[in-house]
């Protein structure tokens, strides 16, 4: 739930006033999403989604964020395209904040995933990966392999409040992933946070895939890890086996899962699931009590984690 | 800033599906609002308001809201106007909760008023009141006079906290209020809570008014008094007298103030800001540290209190 930068009505009059999208007529904040600020921009011509990126988000990254989004809308994606202001920008300023338009997505996320979601998820995650073939602009993974250890030493001094044993396990983990991690898989373009969330469906079919602000160059098959955790666990956190196999033969209507990669996906996995892990537990440590924003529970993760670990080969998604 | 509730989606499109307003292209909860959750769904039909009724807001009294909507929307007042499902029934349930579907007013509420935007709402109050007129419904104003004591009681043990010695102000206060209380003035459907968030305007002309969940049966020059410290006050605390003039100017454009109003003027701006005063000492005291929303600095209504016990007569706001 966020909007952390109030728009004054007279500046937004005078930023809308650069494009050639109409005239404003309303623009409501959106409490979804928890990095930026997000704004619905209804004009004479239709409605848009207005982001003000906050600290979270690097300026030096948005580049990489808005001609990627363009670059995917262009080959079919249903990913938002940055609508450019009459002098070609498409990241331009507003309230002090880097600022962007982008194409509003109709759909709705669904709170409750089935397994025919998940083959469509696949299906989806695959065509990002073709998409994204051709992209030139490349970013590295800050939240993959090399970046656990940093963000885990911010955590240490207090990890064990959340759970007795806590550091010692990741220390653990960390240490066994980077001596497992594979190097050899294919790269290229990859969402790195594909939630449900962030993906819309419309009358049972999948239109829209938002929030790219994630998006880096790694191993496709990490992005498959990553959807195995966000779309493969029930509530109760136990693993359904049936929607991991839905995801990963979805994505291979569109791109084959080549056996090395189908063979480190529960490594890939278990990495995915300390990503999120660390990140959960550094919000948790250090969200203000006042904050808009309601951490997420570290120890769903943690629950994940453990289960990639104790699975022994990938046949346990269901798929070989 | 306020999303409490959050709706299921299957809940969202059966729920929908109840009306003739197409079908769902997204529901995206906003941000701002403080009693209600607040959806801003677009169907094929167009954009609409959800709202869902939290439990600040006694169930009772929504037909009171929902008919008075109607009532106004109908006799011109740009008033959100409620959908009726295909049943005719326009309040629901959602979620658990309450709920109603109103009509989307183009617009935005404007951060910085300036004196031509006053001469608009006091016009707009005046219509307001006159189009009530014929409302038959009758809702007490559980937030006036009989209310200060009772509400002032819940807060009285950490008043002093807020501010050495506000207790004793406010009790002073209410004993002085409760005598200079006026009982003979002409009473009607008033908003009760026309603050600018609650304001639209487009390209300058005033084209909605929202929020009527505060609104009941009280003296229409109390509703003018409620303008005077919502609008008229710069964010220095200073009082301008040039708004206050256009706003009582504007209002007299539609009905007039006849001299018993305007002699009374003082104590019922007085009582106004007393009743804000109460109500966010009451929140500032009780909102839980990891809330959403950020609670109102109950002192900003001090100073207003202080300003209108300091004036000597009706002149002080810029029209006899």
């Amino acid at each position: 739930m966020a909007v952390y930068t109030e728009v004054d009505d007279a500046d937004l009059l005078r930023f809308v006033a650069e494009y050639d999208i109409g005239d404003v007529l309303s623009c409501k904040g959106i409490a979804e999403g928890v990095e930026n600020s997000n704004f619905l921009l209804t004009t004479s011509t239709g409605p848009y989604i207005l982001t003000l990126y906050e600290k979270r988000v690097r300026p030096d990254d948005l580049p990489f964020f808005l001609n990627l989004m363009d670059h995917l809308a262009t080959r079919g994606v249903p990913s938002p395209r940055p609508v450019a202001a009459r002098d070609g920008t498409r990241l331009r300023h507003l309230s002090g904040r880097p600022a962007a338009i982008v194409s509003f997505l109709a759909g709705m996320w669904v709170r409750k995933p089935m397994p025919e979601h998940c083959t469509q998820v696949g299906r989806a995650l695959a065509d990002l990966h073709q998409a994204g073939a051709d992209f030139e602009m490349v970013r590295k993974n800050d939240l993959s392999i090399g970046g656990w250890r940093p963000l885990l030493v911010k955590s240490a001094a207090r990890a064990d409040i959340v759970r007795p044993g806590l550091l010692d396990e990741l220390n653990r983990e960390v240490d066994a992933l980077e001596a497992a991690w594979p190097n050899d898989l294919e790269t290229g373009v990859i969402h790195a946070d594909l939630f449900p969330d962030n993906v819309f469906f419309r009358e049972g079919r999948l239109s829209g895939i938002i929030d790219f602000y994630f998006a880096c160059t790694d191993m496709f098959a990490y992005d498959l890890a990553v959807c195995l955790n966000a779309w493969c666990f029930e509530t109760d956190r136990s693993f359904n086996i049936t929607k991991a196999n839905r995801l990963l033969a979805g994505y291979r209507q569109v791109r084959d899962i080549p056996r090395d990669e189908m063979a480190n996906l529960p490594v890939l996995a278990r990495g995915s699931a300390l990503r999120f892990l660390l990140t959960r537990l550094f919000d948790w440590l250090n969200t203000p009590e006042n904050a808009f924003v309601t951490p997420k529970d570290p120890l769903e993760y943690l629950e994940k984690l453990r289960f990639h670990r104790s699975v022994t080969g990938p046949e346990a998604y269901g798929l070989l």
